[in-house]
């Protein structure tokens, strides 16, 4: 093997989807390993295209009239047991500090796997009418959940970065309407900035979040089939507004709990958005996210060295609104520098030798497609920006074709199957029994239930997909990350 | 006592400092507690202010070159336990998580008290040759030191907010000049946005970082006579790399150790900047990092009530940039107002009354020396523009008069001690004996060596404060927070 092949990626996409996914995190430079065990390095590239989602993110959300705030890391194991189901939900992946210094505490501290009992136990204090409501309060930071399985940058790790929002209301009416604005934002950011569409839907009561009244979500495709939660909003009505106290008067002089929403996205988005657009040659990346937009690279003969050389610095000048790379190298040869920038995602190359000099046009290479485009130096910063536009769209409408072509509806179990061994999520009549959403399992390994189809209503002929009982619902059902 | 001044803060800042500094905490809503010791709430308007100072810091880093960056937070004892005095210095403070989900863990995990250890580990995998360098990384995250003294909010607190940065260069040259960089920033953002100014200088040994070969700090006095450490640059020389084998390969082609420095700034600015600022009426913050500049407080009486009001909504659309705050409760008096809103430091007050509305004018308040201005509707945009920047100067200018005017130099120990009771910094001669640092405290409690004094050279006939041997350094010594 060459060292130039070792330098990319060395398995299809298609073929070992982990595999490939393992080799694109550690030579696209995303994430790496370090000696604790289950947690990864956000490296400056993925950080940088954090950092940038948060920021549009939160935008948004102050627009909205939401507040940050942060709260302490630490939760007391006293705090974090006041709500029966949301406790059972989180001890078991709970990291506990149990020292400090050189002293026992006497009490275990939880490091946050969300931060409910800490906010929800001080918000008696801020609350007291219907004047301090809605107070809508967001938390930008890491949390830790102990999973036992092998460590996925971005999707499974013991530690990773998010929102957490959480919001009080005066009414049952206006805590549930926040629903469409929060997953409104988040849908906003991910398929504007991260050309990711989703399907929201409605978790059924086994799957929603611990403590919740009920939870809706985004899903994603992965392009291995599976399909993955990403932002989530939970109505959790009065149930932790009762557990913690948290009371207000209302504007008829009575005592009653607030009614709490809870919203997160974090960073397994960034996870899901490189798995969708990669492909075998390394990172995409949508060029709204990408920090450097263009490499220039000059092709270099002796004789004409110095007027190609002067050229592409010029261009690069002239395009510093995209923040491009030039790359002067010249003991790198420019077949080994085009893979290593299309390993690394830059979405748009610029090539420059001397026959294009001599036409006053470069050749620009698309990294989504692949398509070579000459075009004149003089028009080059307006059709740049045209077709950072075009591959933007491009990268949506893929993920949008993938999506749409993997929904399928089916009323038979077999069917059912054969679809999702063929990559895809299928709307299947069910009842509302819990047996029968434990037994899918049964029926194919890792088979679930996803959210509830909320475009097809029962006529009330059908069967439950699993026990042929009578079916309360149509429910999309898939393999999930 | 009447509720309005039960609601405002009833200890002079003068008298009690500290009584004075909870109260302002708490009724200006910056921060409070939880049921976790030694923990607390970074509460919206202070949490606002610190992204500010964040997002203006951040920004200059990035044009520097510097790239953020995210690693675990957690640290197994071992890789801490590699650079000897770093750990001497840490582990006395660190919360250790020794168990996870319902398992004991194999090695205690610290929660990061600085991430030298973890980050320094797997740079050997980054940096091979010349080319790799400088490599200057950055966090902005949370760490935690197990304080056991009482906490002070933003001042002592178990975690606090900052940046860590750790920079690897190929030469020590190139590590010593990025001082000047990194402290220009900070003392930049400290200067222009918090309006506070500081004095520049280097730690003698015995008060440097645990690991460093020189630390180099700014410094602000707080109006309680008590010098606090701001942004700091740390040195560590080959220290670090050679414990955690760090190497690459330089331009001769000769194997060699980088050379690294740290730097860092924290939440503890912000109680720097409320304390140095603030007054007995409570919260005062520079304009720049105010995110409501204005409150519109119209005077009501029933004949003009409407014709009033009209008139101030105009002015807040008017003034749309400067995020106004319109105060229109019925049910609150006009000083009640007056008073809440200087309590939570909006820096300008508009207040319009129907004789006001006849003259086309308004009255305006500056929140930091209550002086009244009337200033005509028609030019109120560019007045309160001009108005915010000379509030932001005189704040500045205050903090450097009493910075300066604490700034004294003795040669005897009497008047050393009568300077520092008086609330001063005290420039002395002293040998480099570390007996005689320790010896300070023994004249007057508290009493300690600040920073070296840059501008005062040793002529060889000094005597040591302390030991009346040959001086060596002039050094600032005093009390500090």
């Amino acid at each position: 093997m060459s060292k130039q092949n070792q330098e990319g990626i060395t398995v299809k996409k298609d073929e070992n989807f982990s595999e490939w996914y393992q080799e694109l995190m550690i030579k696209a430079k995303l994430a790496c390993y370090t000696k604790v065990s289950g947690c990864i390095v956000f490296m400056p590239k993925s950080y940088a295209i954090w950092e940038k989602f948060v920021f549009e993110t939160d935008k948004l959300f102050k627009k909205s009239g939401i507040q940050n705030v942060g709260f302490p890391m630490f939760i007391p194991e006293s705090l974090l047991s006041k709500e029966e189901e949301h406790v059972k939900g989180f001890v078991p992946e709970v990291a506990w500090v149990t020292e400090a210094g050189n002293k026992k505490l006497s009490e275990r501290l939880a490091v946050r796997p969300t931060s409910e009992a800490i906010i929800y136990d001080t918000l008696p204090n801020w609350i007291r009418s219907y004047n301090d409501l809605p107070l809508r309060l967001n938390l930008w930071n890491n949390v830790v959940r102990w999973e036992f399985k092998n460590p996925v940058p971005f999707f499974r790790t013991r530690e990773f970065l998010w929102n957490e929002g959480h919001s009080a209301f005066a009414s049952e009416k206006d805590a549930r309407a926040e629903a469409d604005d929060i997953l409104g934002m988040y849908d906003k950011v991910c398929s504007e900035f991260m050309a990711l569409p989703s399907v929201r839907g409605f978790k059924t009561d086994k799957e929603k979040f611990a403590g919740a009244v009920y939870s809706e979500k985004l899903h994603y495709m992965l392009p291995s089939g599976r399909v993955i939660e990403g932002p989530c909003f939970h109505y959790d009505g009065q149930n932790f507004a009762k557990a913690y106290d948290i009371k207000f008067i209302n504007n008829k002089g009575e005592e009653d709990y607030v009614y709490q929403n809870t919203w997160a996205v974090s960073t397994r988005m960034l996870g899901t958005m490189f798995t969708i657009h990669s492909d075998d040659k390394g990172l995409v990346i949508p060029p709204k996210l990408a920090n450097e937009k263009i490499v220039i690279v000059p092709i270099l003969f002796d004789e004409t060295k110095s007027k190609v050389l002067k050229k592409v610095e010029e261009i690069k000048k002239s395009l510093k609104i995209f923040n491009p790379i030039l790359d002067v190298r010249e003991d790198v040869s420019p077949g080994r520098k085009f893979n290593e920038w299309e390993l690394k995602g830059i979405p748009l190359r610029i090539e420059l030798g001397p026959k294009d000099l001599e036409k006053k046009s470069v050749v620009v290479v698309k990294r989504n497609t692949g398509e070579k485009i000459s075009i004149k130096i003089a028009s080059l910063k307006k059709e740049i920006s045209k077709l950072l536009k075009t591959i933007q769209k491009e990268l949506y409408d893929n993920a949008n074709k993938l999506l749409k072509n993997s929904m399928k509806s089916s009323k038979d179990i077999k069917e059912t199957i054969k679809f999702v061994k063929d990559k895809k999520m299928v709307s299947v009549p069910m009842c509302k029994g819990e047996k029968c959403e434990e037994g899918l399992k049964d029926k194919m390994p890792g088979l679930k239930t996803l959210f509830i189809d909320s475009e097809k209503k029962i006529s009330g002929k059908e069967k439950c997909l699993v026990c042929s009982g009578k079916a309360e619902y149509f429910v999309y059902v898939g393999r999930t990350y």
